[in-house]
């Protein structure tokens, strides 16, 4: 019997700038009693990886640009946040009222280039309005994790950063892999042939994206949110993937 | 510890046309042992449900139109596969070599309109070359089965019907729903405030295409494919929502 379960980590702290996330994920794990087995995937909220990185940005001291100013307008947003928008973007794809749709730095497509507002401390922190940039470079953060957690553990895990992404022709956010590393993110199904012989219509799954979008049922989003979730049962290959195997490529967008 | 299950239910039989599947899911449930508990969502491959529905066209009949010609043409595609993609279709949003993206019928954007080559019978059926459409109204599909199950089961269940849709900038397909009846399907997080008192970022959450990722980790899309997948754990509020509501809106559509 196929069967995957989803478990959202309790007793997470807070996470302060600078904070190793290793041994938080070692006492989540072991505080849940579920130890560890091969093929466990660890999911981390985007906004834990950008902490422990202290991707912090005071938006009131950001100074915005001539074009920060014209993008503002047309999205009636604060001019120093789109101006932080464009310095973590590639590429504006739109900007109507109220969002700024571009491809991010890393590569994904996001509304706001994932720059988050919520749940930042304000006091204390020095600063007045205070943002949360996405991790500099998740790929690497996820494969340094999974690295050091194969070796503590001595299981074949695999980490997955993911974050709420909006998509173009559905309503509301799903979780979406923007940094992993140890397992297949996109699996390949061409060389499969169904039941009756034919090739499969579908040549392509999104595997790290289904995950992410299971585990973001559990982890939630609100103030009770929990940032780890582990993930057990699930098959998958080790095929040096990262999460760039998930971004279309830029001359295969259709939807410029 | 908030933890949620995705069971792929095993031994379910091919499906004829004509075939009732609320006997098949019973059967699955009890097979596998599992028992049913409120909050229990029953998610169904698109595949069943068409079939369930005899949705087969022999592709060989089909008679193309001078439009069906000009699309197969770029498409490099059979222009009486494109006619059948174009009779299933509200609108055509891109026509590329290799792949025709449209705005199904039922309003899901979805590549050569959902139409299925894979896992259909050729010997017997009398069709040289069968395709599978989408089901005729899977909202109504699932309305119809959740009804039942809550009546034969006495537990609060939900109905999904899922299908594997290709995304805009991402590759591989994710499991997508277009059938939903029972539960909410895009969970509003406006009115909710974050652990610091500011309102989230993130205000809707696409809550059923979740789920439909997370079933389609479990239920495979090859011969070995599981038609029938049990979700157990998931909170969820039934707010009369259906498939629709997981729809961005076509005025809204910033990328037609």
């Amino acid at each position: 019997m196929a069967q995957v379960s989803f478990t959202a980590l309790e007793g997470v702290p807070r996470v302060q700038p600078g904070q190793d996330l290793l041994p938080l994920i070692l006492q989540a794990v072991e505080g849940a009693g579920l130890g560890w087995a091969d093929g466990d995937i660890i999911v981390l909220a985007q906004k834990i990886v950008s902490k422990s990185e202290g991707r912090y940005v005071d938006v009131s001291t950001v100074q915005p640009s001539e074009r920060a100013r014209e993008l503002a307008a047309i999205a009636q947003k604060d001019p120093r946040l789109v101006e932080l928008i464009l310095s973590e973007s590639q590429e504006v794809l739109r900007c109507v009222p109220g969002v700024i749709i571009v491809r991010h730095r890393i590569g994904v497509v996001a509304a706001n280039a994932g720059i988050d507002q919520s749940n930042l401390p304000q006091e204390g922190s020095g600063m007045s309005d205070p943002a949360l940039l996405l991790p500099v470079d998740p790929d690497a953060s996820a494969r340094a994790l999974c690295d050091r957690l194969r070796a503590q553990t001595g299981r074949r895990v695999a980490v997955l950063i993911i974050d709420s992404i909006g998509r173009a022709w559905r309503q509301g956010t799903t979780g979406t892999t923007i940094g992993a590393a140890g397992m297949e993110c996109v699996r390949d199904l061409r060389g499969e042939r169904d039941y009756f012989g034919r090739t499969l219509l579908t040549s392509e799954l999104g595997l790290a994206d289904e995950v992410a979008a299971g585990a973001s049922l559990v982890m939630g989003q609100a103030a009770e949110g929990r940032p780890i979730a582990l993930v057990r049962g699930l098959e998958w290959q080790d095929s040096g993937q990262t999460s760039r195997d998930l971004q279309r490529p830029v001359h295969q967008d259709l939807f410029k």
